[in-house]
């Protein structure tokens, strides 16, 4: 969960990586390090800290060069300090490597280097990675580099200088992205794309095992076994500044307010009145999906969320049996798979470690992996048999929103289109629910005019340590997704409820004062909510209330209440949450918490 | 959620009703209250507060009469308060009603009947039930009792008394739970048996829409068209004294101290060594369970989370698909269910509204039901096609300790019993699970004895506002059940989190010296446990961790260790368990909360 970029060209490299790394930051950024060839020398910069910090110490005293790499970095092996910081080097300090992931088998790979001689200066298991490749170095930088990681378990994506060829970066990757660019007497590698986007658009996307060499001739492709590797360029078609924060003051808020487009780009050219769904990336056949008996959908975070919805609309609509699990749990559970299993994964990044294992696992047991992802190239897409991209453009703030709300709409797209081709909804009410998509957008808006509501409730109770979301059936999985969003951007202990649960244990909890958000949009359910409503209010609990339009009668069982619009039911979440990103972000500001990039958290988790 | 009880016979009224309503304060203590006949006249003496307060006030002005009912009430419409404490009267005083229930039609009702010239004192629903009885009374109690109660929707169990008619009670029941009891020269209704255990072990188990008239010479039961009905009347075989102290200061501890036996007791005759499990309650056929095709498990609170590790152990050894489901959610989401789907409930009390009514939709549906409850005679005992009973004999502390090891043991059994009726375990495999099980009341006794740890850990951290509780697997499942015990008795916001999912949002309220209980007791999760446990003390937690014995290296990733057993890896929860509930009491005990009557909880919730 660290960012790393590396360059070989006509420009400073200081400059290149600072920059580089900015974009990078959102995955990481407890501490952040450069080290730069000037010819002869390695030079070394890094602290623990936020990026600025370093760039704070490099303005005082720059470093000389053309040929560099950058780290960014959030702490997995070792806390955050400056010697625990990358890059990490060899004694001599003729080799300095940067690295994204987790060595698995440092401890041992340490003892042995020890006995050879070699002294650590750091807890990182990343520091073994300059100590083997300088054991192995005998004048070819790329050959040590390949026997150096022939050693390591676990996933990584490194890039190494070595003053002894100070014309070149070598990198690798190994379960962690890794993509190399292309420029005009200049060459890049970095974790992701926007890294490199101001210099060039020609983009390597790169596989497991494969090595490259940087010069500022350009890029060479290496397989594990050093045979040269001809790999297609893609050109890339992204707007930079889509990266940028418009007028807003957090990347968060600007997310949120794009969600309306998002949300209508997502359905364009596959949502269509009197047209069936049409799913153009998905090769899957009507025949196949007949033969379909169990879907499991597997994600992480704020995805499972989108997840649980996605059980509900395809079991309502499609009849098909749906398990929605954490990654992480997935996998280790022996579960049940065959090549009658479908599997749906949802990674916003598609760089997810633990949902790309639970892929990885599914199709060794035959089945076919739909991969939801808003990064065309990720590694999610690479592996999965079909690809339904969400169309919410680049997610820089670490809290999602855009993505959540797509992939909602992925979500109802996938199962309108299980329905339609097992025939178990009417073309009457496909159209209906289609024609209720088409307005989301518009909707969706009016519920950001909302804003004052919840920016008023929040200034009235971001000092709580402790908040509940109530919901039934599908208000139960927007919950869940708004208790999240409140407690990585704002930290207050806050949790989710099923409505009829909580008299099982957690209602203990409430007393007088208690801060509740209630939802109950859902009609058959609304009167069972409201009974659960009354459970928290007799014992004190304050509840901010929200259902559809024309309910008027909840405003007698709460203290406030916000209003969704009539639409069907199962399209409600899309609408329900937004207000609840608005309550996270404005209980943040509040308490002057960093908004876009909470603390421990790391927008793409590529470590288990 | 509230008890109630009705007594006609020789003795004073008053020591029977509050002695009966001290056996059922575990169902609700917000309020108590009786209403008596002293031949003539009805009066009535209610308050707010524990049963013990009213006892005070009768016991200064004690009412005479040899006919009454009584109450202890667990507030869902109407906060508690000596006007909304039952029993609730006609104007004239001449009717008075005990109900435990809840009227859905109440506003209607209300409505209908204030437009018939009828006041209303009171916030409750109950209060409908007095007017209505009084509207339809015409020298009839029974006659005006069954219209009253055609006209309620909603679920009820009544006990009612009118000073015309001096010497009978009505009652009926609906969705809630009632027993009739006959004595010598006397007759009873309770919520439940304990209450009437020191006057009769003769005992009528009610159904719904059946309505017992008592007079001193016993029961008449009637059917809803006024059919006299004949009922078995069942000997209870309790031990009074099973439900007392022993020399322990709460029913909590002592629970926790019976689970050896309760376990043993859960297994006798069942599971022993050479021979397959015998389940003999369990009259489903070798051909019926071939053709399951899916399990259903539904169930509340504790009994949810015994239900997660039922998914594990029946999906791990008999390769059936398990959902595990809450049962207020379930019910509400259209569920695929048909006559190739099982469906297993477990429910202590075997009252859980809640999961008595998802049984039912799943009947309706066409599976078959196997209940597990610790209550013979319970409503979901009676309603299931199979019942397999926990033997941990009766309950009494609000939160479940005995019920779910219990539990646990019963979903070894079942999972056996599945695998060795579909051929997916080895008899080899079948014996070891057998003989470690067996093994269990002993290494039971023996994590009872690492208590003064978890006592040491309790003073040092009751203070807390918040703890973290992480597992994988089989430890997250044990992390839930930890958590909630947590909350329910010592109030602190507490939360289970699976180890690999906590990066993915919640981490960022880990701060220094937050406190988490790290379970990392399965064998193929150790490592990465480990490497979760690091994240969180990276960001500065104090972990209390559990590991199995041997895994020694654990002392050195986290602040103290406790060791559980080294036996089969499926059965840990069973132990795991343990120190969690020993961990909850004592941090309840400090706190100086009170044990087994958590605030806002009832033992047996027979309200959605």
């Amino acid at each position: 969960m660290c960012g790393i970029v590396g360059y070989v060209g006509k420009n400073q490299a200081q400059s290149v990586l600072i920059e580089g790394l900015s974009k990078l930051e959102y995955r990481g950024y407890d501490s952040a390090g450069v080290a730069i060839l000037d010819g002869e020398r390695i030079n070394v910069m890094k602290c623990k800290g936020r990026l600025a910090k370093l760039e704070e110490k490099l303005n005082k005293e720059p470093l000389e060069g053309r040929v560099g790499i950058g780290h960014t970095r959030w702490a997995t092996h070792g806390e955050p300090s400056d010697m625990n910081s990358h890059p990490h080097s060899n004694y001599e300090g003729t080799i300095s490597v940067v690295h994204n992931g987790i060595i698995e088998n440092y401890v041992h790979l340490r003892e042995w280097l020890v006995s050879k001689g070699y002294r650590f200066v750091s807890d990182t298991d990343t520091e073994v990675i300059p100590h083997l490749v300088d054991y192995y170095y005998d004048g070819d930088l790329l050959d040590a580099v390949m026997k150096a990681t022939a050693k390591l378990e676990g996933s990584y994506a490194i890039g190494v200088i070595c003053s002894k060829e100070p014309d070149k970066v070598v990198a690798v990757r190994k379960d962690s992205p890794l993509i190399a660019g292309v420029g005009d007497g200049e060459a890049f590698v970095a974790s992701d794309v926007p890294a490199i986007l101001n210099h060039t658009r020609d983009v390597y996307y790169l596989d497991d095992k494969e090595f490259v060499v940087l010069s500022k001739d350009g890029v060479e492709i290496y397989s594990a076994e050093g045979e040269k590797i001809e790999k297609k360029l893609n050109h890339v078609t992204w707007d930079a500044n889509a990266a940028e924060k418009d007028g807003f003051e957090h990347f968060m808020m600007k997310e949120i307010y794009e969600q309306p487009k998002a949300i209508r780009d997502t359905m364009i050219s596959r949502v269509m009145p009197n047209e069936p769904i049409k799913l153009d990336d998905i090769k899957i056949t009507k025949e196949q999906l007949e033969s379909i008996q169990k879907i499991y959908i597997v994600a992480c975070g704020t995805a499972y969320h989108a997840g649980i919805v996605g059980k509900y609309v395809i079991e309502r609509l499609a009849r098909i049996p749906v398990e929605v699990d954490i990654a992480s749990e997935f996998r280790y559970r022996n579960p049940i798979i065959d090549n009658k299993t479908l599997m749906i994964v949802i990674s916003q990044s598609g760089e997810t470690a633990d949902t790309l294992a639970a892929l990885r696992e599914a199709k060794v047991h035959g089945a076919r992996v739909i991969a939801i992802t808003n990064v065309v190239g990720s590694t999610v897409s690479r592996e999965a048999d079909d690809v339904l991209y969400t169309w919410a453009g680049p997610e820089i703030a670490v809290a999602s929103t855009k993505a959540y709300t797509t992939q909602l709409i992925t979500m109802y797209m996938l199962a309108l289109f299980f329905a339609q081709n097992r025939n178990t909804i009417t073309k009457e009410e496909a159209e209906s629910i289609k024609n209720d998509m088409l307005e989301l957008p518009e909707r969706a808006k009016k519920m950001l005019e909302q804003k004052e509501v919840l920016q008023k409730f929040a200034s009235k109770t971001y000092m709580y340590k402790d908040m509940f979301f109530l919901g039934r059936g599908l208000d139960y999985a927007v919950a869940m997704e708004g208790s999240l969003k409140l407690k990585e951007i704002s930290y207050i202990h806050s949790e989710a409820y099923a409505g009829g649960e909580l008299k099982h244990g957690t209602i203990a909890l409430i007393e007088d004062g208690t801060i509740v958000v209630a939802l109950a949009t859902q009609t058959d359910l609304y009167e069972k909510m409201i009974s659960n409503i009354r459970e928290v209010t007799t014992r004190g609990a304050k509840v901010l209330g929200f259902t559809v339009e024309g309910n008027t009668d909840m405003e007698k069982a709460v203290d406030s209440v916000l209003y969704v619009p009539k639409i069907n039911n199962i399209l409600l979440p899309v609408l329900t949450v937004i207000p609840l990103q608005l309550l996270a972000y404005y209980m943040s500001v509040q308490k002057g918490c960093d908004v876009d990039k909470p603390r421990n958290l790391a927008k793409s988790v590529t470590v288990e």
